[in-house]
Formats: C-alpha cells, structure tokens, sequence
C-alpha cells in the first residue's frame, strides 16, 4: 500500500511517500516557513538529486497540494510515484486516550484537540495536517499515529509525579513520554540484531536529536521514559534544560524578573546545549569547538553525556538488568565521541566500548562493543515514518475489510 | 571538649551537649513553637526519663536560655552537664563558599547571609540560633557546620544544570545538594562496617528521613546527591515533590489559577507522599494503611520507593559500580518493608536481600543482603551532632592554639 507519511510542525511540513509493504521511501519533501510571504520547499523523488524550490504557502493546506504537485511534475514520465491510498499522520500527544494508532474520526480529532493543553505547540499543528490532507485527499483513509502511544504501558509507580492526586485526576498531569515510534522501531530492530526473544528481554533504547529520550523496555514494552508530562523533562537537549530542580523556576522569575512566558522560553529555546556552551545547540558545532579547546563547549557535551549515563544506570536498576542498548538518531547514530563519552566507565557494568567499531559506526547499524561485553550496545538508526507507514496500512487495511474498526 | 550543638529552625530549637571526645550525649533537648504565645519544651539529661514543660520564648535567645536553664535545674546535685565550651552550628546552606565547617567570625556570618536566597526558611533561622548562642555565651568559640558542605567536591558535570551559563554566573544556581553531614558520617561508618578502603571505595548513602536524600560518594568523596539547588529536587518526600517537569510548574499556575507563591507551598508542603496518599506525609501511617489494603497509600509508597531504586542505578552508572550501600535516618533504619522494595529485583546487580536480617534491623546497625552479596546493603543510624561536635572541638581547639585559624 502507498501511504503518505504526514509530519506537521506549526510552520512545516514534512512527507514521505512510502511503500508499506516494501518499506520503500518513494519520495520525500518539506515546506518551511509556511504562512510567510514566500515558503521553501526542498524534495527528492525516487533517486534523482534533491531539489530546492520556493512557493507560496499560505496554510498547511497549500503547502501540502504545491509540494505533491512539483514532486508529481518533477517526476514527470517516470511515473515513479503511484496514487496514494492513505495517509498516516505523526501526532505528538495522545494523553491517555491512546495506547495505540488510530483510525481517524470525528472523535479522534476531537481527542487529538483535547489534547492541546499538553502539547500546546505540536497538536494544533498535527491537526492542521490533518486538516490538509483530509482536503487533498478526502476519500483515502486516514492514521494518527503517536509519540506517546508506545509509553501508555508505563506503570503508574513511574508515570506519577508525587503532587496532590487531584492534579492528575482534574488535569491529567503525569508523565506520557514522546519520541514513542522512534523507541518503538529501534527496540524491535534491536531485538533482531542482538538475537533477543523481545518475550524475556530488558533493553534501554537512547534516542539523541534534536530533542533526546531514552526509554527503558522490558519485554517489547515501555516501562518508563525520561521525558515526562512534556518534551521538556529528562535529557539535556539542543535548546532545552531537561531535568531541573523545580525551584529553579522560581528562582529564575525573581532573580531575572521574569515573567513566566519568558521563564518557558528559556527553558525551552535558550537551555540545554544552547545555554550551557553559549556557542551553539548542535553537537557537530560543539565536538569541533570543543577539540579547538572550547572549555565551554567541552563543559555542554560533559554535562550532556553525564545525564544520558546516568539514565542508563536509572533503567538498568529499572529493568534488574541489560540484555541490549541502542543509541539512534542524528547525535545517537553519528556522535561517536559522545558515544564514547557515555559509556566511558561502564565495563563493571558489562559495556566495553570497541574503539574502533565505535569510529566506524557513522549512520549505520553496527555494533560499538567489545565481544566480550555481556551488554552488546548497538547503533541503529530510527525510522519512525516506516512505522507510521506501516500502522497506517495496517489500519486502512482492516478499515477496508469492516467499518467498525 | 563539652560542645553545645545547636540547630535552629523557624520556630524550633534543637540542642545536644555532647562529651565530643567521648562521643557521647549528655543531655539534648528542644524548644518548638518559639515566638507564640506559649512554647514547648521537652528534654532529658543523662538517662533520667524526658521531661515535657512549657515555657515563654518570644525568640531564640530566650528559647536557649530557658531551656537550659530548665535543664540544669532538673540535673540538680547529679552535676552531670559540665560547662559549655564551644557550640556547633547546624547551618543549612554554605553555598559555594564553604567546603568545610568554619570558626564563626563576622566574615562567615555575612556568607551565611548571602546564602539566605539560597536558603529562604533555613539560614535566617540558623542565623538566629548563632545569635541566641553568642548572647549565651559571649566567650566560648562557635563553629558553623554547613549541610552543603561534603557536596562541594561534585564535579561540574553534575553540578550545573543546562541553563543559560549567566544563570550560574550572576544567582548561583546550580546542584548544592544537603544533608552533607549525615552523608559524611554514614559513609565513613560504612567504610569501618564493610571493612572498605575509603581511599578506594564506591558507596552510595541514602538519607531517608521527612527529609529524603541520597549521594554517591566515590573514595570519600560525594560525587553527586539527589538533592540540587534546594532540598525540593530528587527524591520523593513527606510533603515535598522531588523531581519533576519543570513544565509542571507553569501548568500549575495556570490550570489551578495559581499564584507562583503558593505553587511553591504546594510542591513544598502539600505534594510527596503527604500529596500522593491524600491521607498522611509520615511513612508510618502509610504503611499501615496500606496494610489495611489503602490503594492510593499503596501508591504513594510505590512511587517512593521506585524513585530510591532508579537514583540507586544513577549512581551505579555513575560509580561504574558499587562496593556498599546503606539506609539511614528515620525511614531507613526503621522501615523494613520500605527497604525491601526499594531492593527488589536487584539481585543481579548483586544486592541479595536477607529478608530475616532486614526485618531485624531495626535503629541498629546491620547488614541486611545475604553474605554472597556482590555489593553488601547496611543500616546504619546517621549521627550527624555527633559529627557537627567532633568538627566543632577540632576547630575550638586550634583556635585556642592560634588566633589565625
């Protein structure tokens, strides 16, 4: 089945074109900066050379229909790209609601909405998407698949925050978890490439981007995660602290006067690498800062790297045990220094780095420990559109066998 | 040396005179609501039973001198509370100025001042205590032993946080961490119980009290602790929340219509198990409670004890491995089934229980994993006037040697 893999940010678009069956990406685009004078789009179909163009997009609408339109002219005769027959949407936050994907219907666009209290930036903009391709493409069926789905099976011991009960029975606070497709994927793949019986198995999976989860799985299932109510909790990140002591907040306001508006956009924009090198919030900018010797640079990766070890031990204690590890995404599958950094120190705990299978793994699935580690820890780069596109025909098939999926 | 130890808080005052040499407690005693309209005080000298009176004591000074007053009174003939010959100071926060206890002079006075923002409800209080102690006595030496200060050896990477670097510049923010003492004296008697080399040792000390605490401690030194900029961060508490999103903050305030002030008090006083149960922040009650088949006291012990074992990885990871482990104060030493929890699943991290020694450890010293424990677990009382007396005649006595200590 063709399925349209849809990625809406509050002025972005991000598509894929995939071949579920194949688990082949057909083609792939995004548009940038929607909603301003003039939007910039950059594609690729089939093999052919990336492209870069600019258009106008008013709204997600547009946005969607020009991108489609110039990947269909750009591909020309070479028919490359076969109609699509559902579209299945990344959907950040579905609070409780969903454990699952979800065909999407009245009442899931309602639950999608919400959910905008607690993913304020990203659902109104996932369901812009929605609203797109419901437009483009009225009478394919359509997916919501989301970030927090994976980590519904984390136990209450771990997802409440020990406040008054009552602010999670009226507003629903507690931790939900992100990044859920992302574990997901590269759990399963590591399940295969470690030779584990996902039945009797206690992985941790260290998904480092541009935001940064870990996720501790026992058996095929979440068992808890370190982001938490929001994509802010846990790691430290590009632009965002990660954890924090709550004071801080406060401590902040009054020390800075600030207001609380400004307060949350500090700790989201202004922090985490960002804020700690006062240089740059990409890992590739401070590795070279910091081998020029950058104290500052060199401080952000320290701290950066101490959290995501002390993480690792976190869900060791967790699961009682490691049978397998996995770094993934853009620092996760390409910072092998910080690879190395992370594990420094843990061969007492069964991972032995193999220097130089780390340096050789850059993007690539690879194991980066010694044979002898009883831990195997791997590289294994994420796909979350594959799994999208995957739960999506999965849905859509079974939509097309009986209405009452 | 005959030390006075003092610990002051708002309204309270809590005294030891201690044989420092000897290390043993003469009399103790303590004054609570100091400032209404009728205080109470209770106390004991020698191993007569404890007395209960009341006394007027509008502040601190005549808290002090009532109290020991009284004291002296009910000793009568027995003679056995020898003069004061200097006092100790329990001082909360030392912020970055102090790694070690200090002969208080008008310089360590004004430090502790400028850590009242650090510490809002505890430094002004332990400031009136040295107050009401040098009006009592005018010529006796008095040192001031800071909770942060076994902290001060944690490493950067573990101390700052990922905000913007002028945060730390300008306020001072970062990880201080507290109950420095309790740590210091629980590592060191742990070292003389485990037979371990200090100078080579990996332990981790878990203060388990109204107040919860845990530090990772590698060759004597304290490497990380759970507690940061205020004791508000970590572990889950009586009435305080320990970690959480910082998210959580600002969706507080607005889902509830808060004021920042009272967010506070909440996260303070109103949420940890004292939030979680809905019914009591004392692990006692909960404990019976939950007994009784109370889910949500269930819960709330769930959610601590999963809190202490996940910080208990942390600092694995972050030791590279463990060669002891101990539980002290309150909850510590005489809660059992909290420390079985807390363990459970651990075995293959080499933390067996003996459920036999546990059950029996009970305010005393004891190791309570089986002898084919890789990393042996002790319960180990925590002392820490004991530890703020030895400093404080270490210090009187090299004054008296020299004026330019």
């Amino acid at each position: 089945m063709t399925v349209l893999v849809l990625n809406a940010g509050s002025s972005s678009l991000k598509v894929d074109l995939i071949d579920a069956a194949a688990g082949q990406t057909l083609a792939a685009g995004q548009v940038e900066r929607i909603g301003a004078v003039s939007s910039l789009a950059s594609f690729r179909v089939g093999d052919a050379k990336p492209e870069r163009i600019s258009l106008k997009a008013p709204d997600h609408a547009a946005a969607l229909s020009h991108l489609l339109e110039t990947m269909r002219e750009a591909d020309g005769e070479e028919d490359r790209l076969p109609d699509v027959e559902a579209v299945g949407h990344r959907v950040v936050h579905g609070g409780e609601r969903f454990a699952e994907s979800a065909l999407i219907d009245g009442e899931v666009v309602d639950a999608i909405r919400d959910a905008f209290d607690l993913a304020p930036l990203h659902n109104p903009a996932n369901l812009q998407g929605i609203r797109a391709a419901q437009k483009a493409f009225p009478d394919v069926p359509q997916v919501a698949v989301f970030d927090t789905a994976f980590h519904q099976t984390i136990p209450a011991e771990a997802y409440l925050y020990a406040l008054p009960n009552r602010l999670y029975r009226r507003h629903k606070i507690r931790r939900y978890g992100f990044h859920g497709t992302s574990h997901y994927y590269v759990s399963r793949r590591l399940y295969e490439l470690a030779g584990l019986d996902q039945q009797n198995s206690r992985v941790v999976t260290i998904h480092l981007g541009n935001g940064c989860s870990m996720a501790a799985i026992r058996d095929g299932k979440s068992v808890d995660t370190s982001m938490g109510m929001t994509p802010l909790e846990g790691l430290v990140m590009g632009t965002r602290s990660g954890d924090l002591d709550p004071s801080i907040v406060f401590e902040v306001m009054e020390k800075e006067d600030m207001p609380l508006a400004e307060v949350h956009t500090l700790l989201n924009r202004y922090s985490g690498l960002l804020g700690l090198s006062g240089y740059a919030a990409d890992m590739r900018d401070l590795l070279a800062e910091a081998a020029d010797g950058d104290v500052r640079c060199q401080q952000a990766i320290d701290v950066f790297c101490y959290r995501v070890k002390s993480y690792l031990g976190r869900y060791l204690a967790v699961l009682g045990g490691l049978d397998a590890v996995a770094f993934t995404a853009g620092i996760g599958t390409f910072a092998a220094p910080v690879r190395a950094q992370i594990l420094y120190g843990l061969a007492g705990l069964g991972m032995t780095l193999d220097a130089g299978a780390n340096e050789a793994a850059n993007g690539t699935e690879a194991v980066i420990t010694t044979p002898d580690s009883a831990v195997p820890v791997w590289v294994v780069p994420t796909n979350e559109e594959l799994v999208i596109a995957q739960d999506t025909q999965k849905l859509a098939l079974a939509a097309r066998q009986s209405p009452f999926v």
